[in-house]
């Protein structure tokens, strides 16, 4: 018999993206849908990094180095110490995006059959990259109760197994918004370092805290040079999703060459991704400011606005662009379809991530919901509108 | 302990970039070194295509479809039916070069352990992306003494287990520059069917056939819709290397939607690139002809200039840009070690692929060389005395 892998077949649908299928069909009937399903900004891209490659002069789109750009690494040495992060060029492979980062960290520290543990809900696509190089995630959960604060290390220590090779953690959080502090850091780091296991920090969503202490990155914490593995990006920072530029940064000296192998391998990084890259090292600082501002804004207008409807549970994200949300239905995906197909209201309708899919465990997470905040104001307060009118017409709403 | 993983630390350095550091130290000393060791042409690549990148009018940078662009997959349904292959746009995901697309074939079919027969020498990332997913390659030799023709059928049938997912091969190939007839696709197209066993083919170099007859891809064979993953790119066609922009097609109904997940947990190609390979469908007939006729020439001279060199042998590549060499030296990459270290004529030296690494077999190939033509006439001839003066001067000489 002719069969795909075990592994293929057992790759779920990504809960963000099962339902755009559906959400075009809806917008075909003229239904305007207010998407607040992924993370993709409508924030414009730097103009500095637009221009850079509109300038270009390249007569041949031929291979760049598979460890990036020279003058992109050489950059990004210089944007880690602006922050605080002391690394030189040899810690930073580039890749494409922040994806690839995290396949190439998976698989160069994890076997068949070993574990990463997880705070879940966490990144759904943390899921699909494990089955993909068959490791295994071992879920502790995190509750919307406390606003999904870390539970004690003791909880974390419980399901450390000779099996487990890393932590891997996204500060702030996809997709809870949840900004751990400097002391959840080095309570992670400690257990780390006692049981010889790697963390895989995932900090592409840094620029975007909402509190007034300064990020703190796990790449701060001293003594911890072989246990850390960055995942960057510039897809957030910069709104620059499409350019598939990231980074693999550590000061493990025995990691980063086998990365560069799994580079080398696929050969190089998108030449004209990296152009855009490097020119938006040079983003003026007013535009980072105004990109705050404006999240500063609409996280307001979201999450006041949700805490406002009747059942809805929305603890205050500190960073991201997320809300993650506890709804007063049966089950969120449910929800969302019949809002995609069932309901209108004024000829709208809205779109969320259903949780469910950024767990693991079965049966967690089935009344909440991701809402990216990621629509200009008024969208978003149209979209509050349009949902707490739907919560009020939904046959599987929990409250009467 | 802290450690890596075993496929990690079992990861070779790629053959073709591992002296690569070293022959920048030469550079570095004012020696000229004529780089013949990787794919990567110099020739231009289409100016439509680099002008659609500087004219574009972007302000955001954002994620594009994970399948790829509505209006690449649809080019290339066209660029296909021009060649004889009959598929429709739900058959073609978009993927990070041919290399993101071998990465998702292998893992879309092999679980670890699994099998995949090869036909030695291949194109040494095979080797990588098996060794990612934890599957197994299992050689088939061909010999430089008949050109690597495939074996009979009956020897690909030997090595065929139950745990063979696929033939993978490469047509025409790297690094031999063979081009298998259309019998050879018929022959191995028969036993995939008979044994229920996919084949990956990989027909990057379709564009570069130096033979009367039109290159016959195994998308043409009849009843096999089911069997054939086909690996595709923009990287040698249009000489951009550069963009990332590949496609895995397939008209396998089970297989697409789960090439997909594995897309959309990568998220999405880059969107320059895919910019760039849209404006190259428009490329003009008469860009391909002036390539193809620059390369016979140079074909020409590589292979007569090495064949004239005493103890060299070298077949008559009918594709690709490769030329497969035996040399008379003990082991091919000490002697390019040498050349890059030891030697130099009139300031200039040389630089091939060792062939051992394109070998899973322990000890084949030693005395074999990839030469990729990818220079200037001029260049190549001045490389062939170098070599020929270098195999005067080299200690581990064979021939006295």
């Amino acid at each position: 018999m002719l069969t795909l892998s075990k592994k293929a077949q057992s790759m779920p649908y990504s809960p963000i993206r099962k339902l755009i299928p559906l959400s075009d069909e809806t917008a075909k009937k003229g239904i305007k849908i207010y998407r607040l399903n992924m993370g993709q900004p409508d924030v414009d891209s730097p103009k500095v990094a637009l221009d850079a490659v509109r300038e270009n002069n390249l007569t041949i789109l031929s291979y760049p180095n598979s460890l990036g750009e020279l003058e992109l690494r050489e950059g990004m040495v210089e944007y880690y110490r602006k922050i605080g992060i002391n690394v030189d060029k040899s810690c930073i492979n580039v890749t494409h995006g922040g994806s690839e980062a995290l396949q190439i960290a998976i698989s160069a520290i994890c076997d068949p059959d070993d574990e990463i543990i997880v705070f879940e809900p966490f990144y759904t696509n943390y899921n699909t990259f494990s089955i993909q190089f068959d490791a295994k995630l071992v879920p502790v959960t995190t509750s919307i109760e406390n606003g999904f604060a870390l539970p004690p290390m003791s909880e974390v220590e419980k399901v450390i197994t000779p099996k487990t090779k890393a932590i891997l953690i996204c500060n702030p959080a996809n997709p809870t918004g949840k900004l751990y502090s400097k002391q959840d850091v080095l309570d992670l780091c400690s257990i780390a370092k006692k049981h010889d296991i790697f963390i895989i920090a995932d900090e592409v969503y840094r620029e975007f805290c909402y509190t007034d202490e300064p990020h703190f990155s796990f790449m701060q914490v001293p003594d911890m040079d072989d246990n850390i593995i960055l995942i960057d990006s510039v897809s957030k920072r910069y709104s620059m999703c499409g350019a598939r530029v990231g980074f693999i940064v550590s000061r493990n000296k025995e990691l980063m060459p086998v990365v560069l192998k799994y580079a080398q391998a696929r050969l190089c990084c998108a030449k004209l991704g990296q152009i855009a890259a490097i020119a938006a090292l040079k983003t003026p600082q007013e535009y980072f400011d105004n990109v705050k501002a404006e999240y500063l804004r609409r996280r307001q207008i979201l999450v006041d606005g949700l805490n406002k409807i009747e059942g809805i549970v929305c603890p205050m994200p500190l960073g991201a662009f997320y809300a993650a949300v506890q709804l007063p239905v049966d089950d969120a995906e449910k929800f969302c379809r019949w809002l995609l197909t069932e309901f209108n209201y004024e000829n709208q309708t809205v779109m969320f991530a259903p949780m469910a899919g950024f767990y693991v465990t079965p049966g967690m997470g089935k009344n909440q919901a991701r809402f990216a905040y990621v629509l200009k104001e008024e969208d978003l307060k149209a979209a509050l509108v349009v949902l707490e009118k739907a919560l009020k017409a939904y046959p599987g709403r929990t409250i009467k």
